[in-house]
């Protein structure tokens, strides 16, 4: 808590900016973004803050996460006049903070910097627990019970990599202007039982990661034919696409700036 | 469910033996042994069973694990004599598990075979997350934020291999008639910021492991020097003894027969 020799001393001072990495357990959350009466990341976090600096804090995070949706890297930034060590509010943070947050990095940033403007590509992952029982110690995956063909599944990811308008892969509640985005990492990688799909891009639309891998797990499941992932990007139509994956099996791992 | 026909005909079946693999999130379970008015795994598992044959189904468990102790490889008999496929009743029981038990596999055994009388080996894994902060998404692992010297622990861990009576390393309520377990293997691997201990004995006091890691974790921090280590193994003096470490980084990984 500041004494008062600090808020005095700090009337005057020009605000920090500092960077905040969080890790969250999406499964008792209503996503990141601040809702009433609901649970979010972001408001724990300003309450958090609020009773570390004894004032109200507005974040701003590097875009939000859904519902059920874990991180192990969202990057927030904030604003503040004090001059607490960087060490103290990210212990402080944490002492505040409910179980299922953590703040794992606190860096001072240049007064230019946005937590989401700034950011320049996104990394998720998203796990399945390939199986036909499911795992009560794999809750961050979503069981798949099915044969799945890994290459086919590859080689719709390869397809799906690059600059294309992924309108077709954003689920109804969408609102952004354009859809154009640029995957520059698709990759599929087995560890015993889990199959990771890790995707990379300079932005996603609503749903997008989870309508990805439920195209790609129709493909490899034989459901769909690579022509018809050709044909999604050009003809852009909805109808085609798979079943939208699980929040729950979805991690925001990394924003790079 | 059995028909009338399947009912009829296996009334002078001799019964089969029937042997679970049993993967829990003991979070929220009050240990596996049946109690009352308390949630537990064999409860649990024993309301499945009668569910499945609709008759009562006594369960035999290779052991307990306590309170908020996870597993990968539990083990449990029952007798049915009921004809029903091994993979059915596999299906069955995991339909009518909670999310949190899972049967992860199902043979038939000779009628000698008992849980707990026939096994020879248990093998534990207790997890520490090796850092200041805490992490949301290590929920089965105890967080230690101190430094650890871990070839300290290894050497530690070595004095304790081998056929020692453990009742310095029993927490008070256990009920064994001798402390003599033969440990025949205890290793430390470190994993990024997780710490794992392994654990295989023909047998564990109450809540031993758990106390052993404690112990350890005292050597590692410089706590405890590895002459008080031999000094509790010569003396049985209980006193000497790390603090039990948490449940919830504890599980149990394999019984062997």
């Amino acid at each position: 808590m500041p004494s008062k020799s600090q808020k005095r001393s700090s009337a005057n001072r020009k605000p920090r900016k500092i960077k905040l990495t969080l890790e969250y357990d999406g499964t008792h959350f209503f996503g990141y973004q601040s809702q009433k009466n609901q649970r979010t990341i972001q408001d724990e976090l300003e309450k958090a803050l609020r009773q570390l600096f004894q004032k109200k804090i507005i974040s701003y995070g590097s875009g939000r996460t859904d519902s059920g949706v874990h991180a192990e890297g969202q990057v927030v930034h904030f604003e503040t006049s004090s001059d607490f060590p960087l060490q103290n509010i990210h212990y402080g943070l944490n002492h505040y903070l409910p179980r299922d947050v953590s703040v794992i990095d606190v860096v001072e940033v240049p007064a230019s910097f946005h937590a989401q403007y700034s950011a320049k590509w996104k990394l998720y992952e998203y796990r399945i627990f390939h199986s036909k029982h499911r795992s009560p110690l794999e809750l961050r995956a979503c069981q798949f019970p099915h044969p799945l063909n890994l290459n086919k599944m590859k080689q719709a990811a390869r397809l799906l990599t690059g600059r294309h308008d992924f309108r077709p892969f954003e689920s109804s509640g969408g609102r952004r202007k354009t859809g154009i985005r640029t995957i520059r990492k698709f990759k599929i990688k087995k560890t015993g039982r889990i199959i990771s799909f890790f995707v990379e891009a300079d932005g996603f639309l609503y749903k997008m990661v989870r309508s990805l891998v439920g195209t790609l797990l129709e493909v490899g499941s034989g459901k769909m034919e690579l022509a018809t992932v050709k044909k999604i990007l050009k003809s852009k139509d909805r109808n085609l696409i798979g079943a939208t994956a699980p929040a729950h099996g979805l991690i925001l791992k990394r924003v790079s700036y």
